[in-house]
């Protein structure tokens, strides 16, 4: 493969077309898309409509003229569609950590009924470490065990302690993804209950929650799905769990009015709203859920072209072109790849690690360019979001990563400066 | 008081040009900025650059070189200056009802170690419901009460038993207003702590909570404070309670990764930041916060001419003269005043209850530009930013609303329709 296969790829790809929706900078390489996805060209123009007419001029009124009132359910029927949910399943809200809390809490609330002497909360030692915060939270709180392991020894701990199992469906460090029904099933037979973390995944990669029998899922609206920082989330439970919750009045502990089955009665007490729509808790941000419709509709404009499945293809050939690029001419350089080879075991990125370097030699990317980020201790990460990914920039920035090792230029002091967010 | 006689007002009103700040839309009449404030005429043009400069040309680099990373202190500190808190003690996080659920948490783990035999939660029956809800939601799971009783019957409520007094300041429905300093140092007397809901006090009415010695607070961005629909809210908590915190290792429940002591180094195990930054929780929403920093600025631009004491002063002439002119020229229509005619003991907004016609007397209202809110089951409510209301927009109001009332205008079908937010 040289530059001119690369060019020639993007030529034939039938998605090519897709990366025009959005706004990449010239001169940038962005790989970086399952940190924070690029801008699709439509989000200025929405967002300065819902500034300008729907709350400058329309003011209160827009609830219902604008339809704000309905944004949370309409955003997620559309994420619904790409992880296989059905409409009124998933409901946009809050923030990934705090979806995660509230399904986290269901699904204990579920075992303490039916099954008490479960005490054990397990997940990956590497999971990413907001859902280990908040799994820890509800552990201490109520006296159960939260219990990391490696990836590789997750079935060994599904016995009968274990309560609920909570992961991340692909990993955010090594980018390893799970059998999501393989897992699940393997969970329900051992009497568990399965949370799935979708942040690397919804957008990414094809999953299907129906087929798989999750109980719970959460996912992150502004890595993959392209809905600007700090995007809300979503939050999704199987249908048998929320009629469950619906015939027993269950709630979910952040009990805030917009989850209330008749919020603007005003009645002092809480009433679940039926369905998935009880996740909703306080009033939800109608700027950042019109922006994130904005990111969520550019991969439903990959329907016609085979969805989530081309996507599927087209990243898999990226990710497999970069790690054959970089093992072909940084192959002695130190870095050793972290992500699985095994293309089904794998998502939307490749990681390398190095044991010296790996924080200033992003920065020397970076600066040439090339945006991937690094995650402590030693990994260099980067995302190939296949919306707006071309060949020719998996094949530029192995070019310059290959420069930027064999010139030593990484050892200079200005990249080996810690910025706050690195 | 005639016409006339309100532009005089407004002619010789020191504060009048800041409501040169905001978009107001022509024809409009707008007493509704207790429930969503008008639109800063510098949001459009921020948003815009977040939009397309700090996310679409900068990308991931803008958490660091746009200072995306300190806007929830940044911001937190500029409404500390409004509610009497210093900087570094107040966090732009979530919404309302979620710190609610930190702050009332973390009270109630307080008085868990220190006095475990008090047992109830005691707040208002009509406290804003969302506060309501969480709070039924805590003492659920925890096996307290939480004790509803009228605004009143507080003063019999301070007691062995109490473990939490949880008050909105101002009240959502009748305007009426606490004494914070008063009923926290009764409350403190009777051992307990005291959780203060500030949603129709910031930015509307003067508030000291570190002379009030309150313990733990929060508060909205969408409704005085301009902060457009659905904006981030905020929390503080009193330093010698985050000094505990911070000594003793102690958690707020939702432990999400941006309240960690060290976000970036992805360790498994939580640690909180130390202060008030411990009430983060996941990734904050960026467009909200930007914006919701333009809406803060307009209050702060008020601060040379006497700041939160000179809007009181024009706030509580502009209710007063409502109250006056609606019972002079509406005294014979069944309304009925729900507010304090005591300016101590009144917010920035008025309410009047009506035995029927609540709902369609207001969409009538409406109709005819002059935009207040109906809660059910019978109050029409009328709220006066004093950053941009004028006398002649209370001339107006009520001008409108004789004619509403004296041509029976309100009882055509198409007021009578609910929408779905009323």
């Amino acid at each position: 493969m040289n530059r001119q296969d690369c060019l020639a790829l993007d030529a034939k790809d039938p998605l090519a077309f897709l990366r025009e929706q959005f706004d990449v900078p010239d001169g940038v390489t962005y790989l970086d898309g399952n940190s924070l996805g690029v801008l699709p060209k439509t989000a200025a123009a929405r967002v300065q409509k819902v500034v300008t007419e729907e709350w400058g001029r329309d003011l209160i009124r827009s609830w219902n003229t604008a339809g704000w009132i309905d944004m949370p359910q309409r955003i997620g029927n559309k994420i619904g569609t790409l992880i296989g949910a059905s409409d009124g399943e998933v409901v946009v809200a809050d923030s990934t950590s705090l979806n995660l809390y509230k399904v986290l809490t269901v699904a204990l609330n579920l075992q303490r009924a039916d099954a008490p002497q479960r005490k054990v909360i397990v997940s990956e030692r590497h999971n990413f470490p907001t859902d280990l915060y908040i799994a820890e939270s509800l552990a201490r709180e109520r006296g159960l065990e939260l219990r990391l392991v490696g990836a590789d020894d997750i079935g060994a701990q599904l016995n009968d302690d274990l309560a609920v199992l909570m992961l991340t469906h692909v990993n955010y460090r090594t980018g390893r993804m799970h059998d999501m029904a393989q897992i699940t099933r393997d969970a329900h037979a051992a009497g568990a209950l399965v949370v799935w973390d979708l942040a690397h995944s919804a957008g990414a990669v094809p999953v299907d929650l129906t087929r798989s029998e999750a109980d719970f899922s959460v996912g992150c609206g502004y890595k993959y799905l392209n809905g600007g920082p700090g995007a809300p989330a979503f939050a999704w439970a199987h249908p048998k769990h929320t009629a469950r919750m619906d015939a027993g009045q269950l709630w979910q502990p952040l009990s805030g009015w917009f989850g209330h089955a008749a919020p603007f009665e005003f009645t002092p007490n809480y009433r679940p709203a039926s369905g998935v729509a009880r996740f909703l808790c306080g009033t939800p941000s109608v700027l950042s859920m019109a922006v994130l419709e904005c990111g969520v509709d550019t991969l439903l404009a990959a329907q016609a072209l085979g969805g989530m499945q081309a996507l599927r293809e087209k990243s898999l050939a990226l990710t497999e072109l970069f790690i054959c690029l970089v093992e072909e001419r940084c192959g002695n350089q130190g870095l050793t790849l972290q992500t699985p080879r095994d293309a089904s075991l794998r998502g939307s990125q490749v990681s390398f690690s190095r044991e010296e370097g790996g924080y200033p030699i992003m920065q020397a990317l970076i600066q040439r360019g090339v945006i991937g980020d690094f995650r402590a201790p030693d990994l260099l990460r980067f995302g190939f979001t296949p919306l707006y990914t071309r060949f020719i920039d998996v094949w530029n920035a192995v070019d310059h990563l290959v420069q930027v090792m064999e010139s030593g230029e990484w050892r200079a002091a200005e990249f080996n400066q810690r910025a706050a967010v690195t």
